[in-house]
């Protein structure tokens, strides 16, 4: 009898060996993979995903593999690395071919757009939910990661991109009084769902961020909750103004038409875009690096003393009060 | 309001933080971790385990933990690599804080023990099995990984340890007839019973690996599929002397009592031991290393060329037939 590959052994072949094109991958025919550092530091990022919590069973295969690469991105980006590979754990109830090739081809997608090669990965069975969890490497020059801590009262607050986007995509997608709103703007509705089955990682801030920011995280929890872990590391607090808060149209028009509160929007999650600090004598170069990168960069607020949590206050300056600022797990 | 922690921070913050002693790990406070490399090459390996399928709901979490963490030593061992880091996704039901404090307590001391410390993780809440999902690395000096191509005819093939306790295990631990062969020698069935749960990574056979194997691996879903992959990667053949495959006494006692086949132990799961290849004319220099390091190896067999997959040999020298040669998820 020659050689045979087993089910798992030919699934990962048929599959993923053909996104495994870095040499330090192997061809996924060994049980380990290598990384060279060449005298960078390696900044490493584990995120997971899990169906019914992170993703609907419904979305598409290929969307999914995406959303579990991209929380990852998000974070080494917010770090001010550039991404260098990653490996992949795959717990399925069963194997789905049609399932398996679309969820492939995204991942495979991603990996070349991003250039971060799979390097490696285990498959096992679960009888419960589908998961993926990810662990990717990114690179910056030795010491030079950007941290949560190391905002400075007086330096400006920054975030990309806009923000609630995806929790309210997630609430179109599982239809009610949301999808009912936008039921006469599809390009609306589509942006928003899109926002929450495909972030948009921020990979080309980190540089501008490994130069310029003083601290720096990726918004996932929610913006007032990231916001209050990065002032907590920091050991200082921030006063932002809740109405330059980035929001697109599409989130406006819901905010507008009474369906969501502003302030609801700061405290869910899955936005992957950055919150970042910038001494205020640097804001003007940060902007224009962020601009000429291609990235759409907003200022909200300022840090400031003190051991508060973070506060968001209206046009007339008052405090609002937040029922909750992050999503939790537990 | 001053800062506090969510529910998974809290969480994190009292389980696992105290076991992220590195520097790199940041005491878990940031979104990332650093690995220095320092010239060396960096292996990464990662390895996961689900609740019903590789550990039984009702293990200590203890020893969910260590196995969790040892599947993924026994990898890096097979590769020449000495442990530096690892990063730990941690899917969960609910939290259960007495589940929670055994199996970060089994967990730091392993670390610790193993000298390969957590340098940060992801904890996300499901409502399917729990599931532990293991990023780890080790060092190598650059270009020496040992990987599963590289064995060539004549090559003596060595195995650490002892193999099928891990499976006969399992099936003491769901009681039946195995269970009742061994009513009479608690020793025995605990011995077995404590290679499934907590696997012995031989790790303190990593140096001589690089040093003398021309390949290797672990072996974990069963030693005749496992030297299959190698000496597929390898374009090589084996004939391996069935009587030689090391066994421990109580499987050769259930062996003798005709409850297994001595063909079914080299077919099971979850041995975590070393198969490896080395030169006839070096194998009198490895076996002293492992000697010095305490690590038991056995010659079972010799590489030969041709492209079957390895045969196991009865006393008389016939082929065995084997029904099954591996466990695979799919």
């Amino acid at each position: 009898m020659t050689h045979q590959p087993s089910g798992e052994d030919s699934l990962i072949a048929r599959y993923f060996k053909p996104l495994a094109t870095d040499p330090g991958a192997f061809g996924l025919v060994d049980d380990a993979a290598i990384i060279p550092a060449d005298g960078d530091d390696l900044v490493v990022n584990t995120d997971a995903i899990v169906e019914g919590v992170h993703y609907l069973p419904d979305d598409p295969p290929d969307t999914i593999a995406r959303k579990a690469l991209r929380v990852n991105l998000s974070d080494l980006a917010a770090k001010g690395a550039v991404p260098a590979g990653f490996v992949l754990t795959l717990a399925l109830r069963q194997k789905d071919e049609a399932w398996l090739s679309a969820f492939a081809r995204g991942l495979g997608e991603d990996a070349a757009a991003f250039g971060c090669p799979l390097l490696g990965g285990d498959t096992v069975s679960t009888p419960g939910p589908v998961m993926i969890s990810i662990t990717a490497w990114g690179r910056v020059p030795k010491g030079r990661m950007v941290h949560r801590f190391g905002a400075r009262p007086g330096d400006r607050v920054w975030v990309t991109g806009t923000i609630g986007d995806a929790m309210l995509g997630l609430a179109v997608s599982k239809g009610g009084p949301a999808a009912a709103a936008l039921a006469g703007d599809p390009a609306a509705r589509d942006m928003l769902i899109g926002r929450y089955r495909v972030p948009q990682p921020r990979h080309l801030l980190a540089v501008p961020v490994r130069e310029f920011a003083t601290a720096s995280m990726d918004v996932s929890d929610g913006l007032a909750g990231d916001l209050s872990k990065l002032c907590a590391a920091s050991r200082v607090s921030a006063d932002i103004a809740l109405s330059q808060v980035p929001i697109s149209s599409a989130a406006a028009k819901l905010v507008t038409a009474g369906y969501h509160q502003l302030e609801g929007l700061i405290s869910g999650g899955d936005d992957y875009e950055i919150v970042c600090t910038v001494p205020a004598a640097r804001c003007a170069a940060f902007c224009a690096a962020a601009g000429a990168a291609g990235v759409a960069v907003t200022d909200i607020g300022v840090i400031v003393e003190g051991p508060d949590v973070p506060r968001f206050l209206d046009e007339q300056g008052r405090p609002v009060v937040l029922k909750q600022r992050s999503y939790s797990h537990f």
